[in-house]
């Protein structure tokens, strides 16, 4: 079939954690990439100001004749994925259903940790997503609102870090009994390991990032979208905001430097 | 929405792997169970008796008005799944592409095992699916004919069961350098902990019920058929073979006795 790319939007850097694993699991899809650094975070903003934000990605994409889009950002999944799957023609995969299939996956015990920006945690989107599959899951969530800014700035090392890493989620800690935890947030595996090492080895991560490149991988083979051409992948990144910023954590994040990088404006 | 039964067809009791896994991630969830065990096994069989034999059961599933049809053997899965899913309006999942997808994920140097029925292999249906999505993936198939007798007599145990095990999966030992082995057999499950400590705990062992159930939980949600009522569901058992036998697996399977179990006769 024709070449056409996925679509993946995110409020910054945050969905690159997605694309790479998009690139991973699908190396033949061709991706473009939109992040609305300028505008970073989403998570302390209105509902109103996310949909609206969201809206203007989309309809920029759009116009890319995008085949599928992927909103790699939980803000924006938990505010505006019904409205957008009710009305783009193309399919629509937000990051909060993969990550909460994967935890009823392998969680044992049904108590379930989700750590997200303040906006997705207060929207209850991953306990109404527990919920809708299984009702006696029990479900702890956090706000860690310091992260996302940490993670914009490229600080993911050191001590500065940790420690923040470490009264973030002190109060998940002591509220124990947890055996599965959902990263809410796109930006978050990018300081996964700090994650892991507080919550102890026996706690299991769940990545956004790769259950949801998993889900598109099935979406498209469901609607027979999946691209079986033999030319190389182009994909394309585009950000509201400082270009240099943009590429530090993107580099950090990627094994080979983004080839194509442009900033632009929406509105 | 109304309740209706998600159909889970297998050649015998290796399906109930997958009904466990449903059972499990989607609790509200009901299922109907057909499996035929009377001719089982279907690996050594001909395409086309595989064909005759699975359309048998899934005329009388569709009998019963089922809303997503699971094809829980890989043999069948192999040899009819484009068919059904062209052929009938409801969803048709196999299990071959969840176990393949879920290979790439945590694959981490894109050599991969498969280990399956004779069937299973010589259709090359797992290679051809990791293909599909990256071709640059390394397959290393193996059948391994006697699993399937031996887990329909419900031997799960002992210095037989390792002896087979160990003797089956001498010629993928021996050629080493996978880090990841689907067990492309859904009666392969119930020796998972042999099969697992023949290989050695660095090998990822994938299982086709567990992808299987999650993807299942995607299309229900995706096609908006996941029930979201209150009564609590009543799974329905049907065996073409012995109902002994079926049990006697079923009661190891599942942490509760079957309630509903009635013998079939399918043509």
């Amino acid at each position: 079939m024709q070449r056409k790319a996925i679509g993946v939007i995110d409020s910054g850097v945050g969905g690159l954690t997605v694309a790479r694993e998009l690139m991973r699991q699908l190396p033949n899809e061709q991706l473009i990439y939109l992040g609305d650094t300028k505008r970073c975070p989403y998570g302390p903003r209105t509902r109103e100001e996310v949909i609206e934000f969201t809206w203007q990605m989309v309809n920029h994409l759009l116009r890319k004749d995008i085949k599928l889009l992927v909103v790699a950002c939980n803000t924006a999944t938990a505010f505006t994925l019904e409205e957008l799957q009710e009305e783009l023609e193309i399919p629509v995969i937000g990051v909060i259903q993969p990550g909460a299939r994967a935890a009823i996956k392998v969680s044992q015990n049904k108590r379930i940790g989700v750590i997200g920006t303040e906006g997705t945690i207060s929207s209850q989107a991953y306990t109404k997503a527990l919920h809708g599959i299984d009702k006696s899951i029990v479900v702890k969530g956090l706000a860690c609102p310091a992260f996302v800014p940490m993670v914009e700035d490229g600080i993911l090392e050191g001590g500065l870090a940790e420690e923040t890493v470490k009264n973030s989620l002190h109060p998940l800690k002591a509220n124990n009994g947890i055996d599965t935890l959902i990263l809410g947030c796109t930006h978050y595996p990018l300081i996964r390991h700090l994650i892991q090492k507080e919550m102890g080895e026996k706690i299991q991560v769940i990545c956004s990032g790769e259950e949801t490149a998993r889900e598109v991988s099935l979406i498209l083979a469901y609607q027979k979208l999946t691209f079986n051409g033999d030319d190389k992948p182009q994909h394309e990144f585009y950000t509201t905001g400082d270009l240099e910023k943009f590429e530090k954590v993107a580099n950090i994040w990627f094994e080979e430097p983004i080839e194509y990088l442009k900033p632009v404006i929406i509105d």
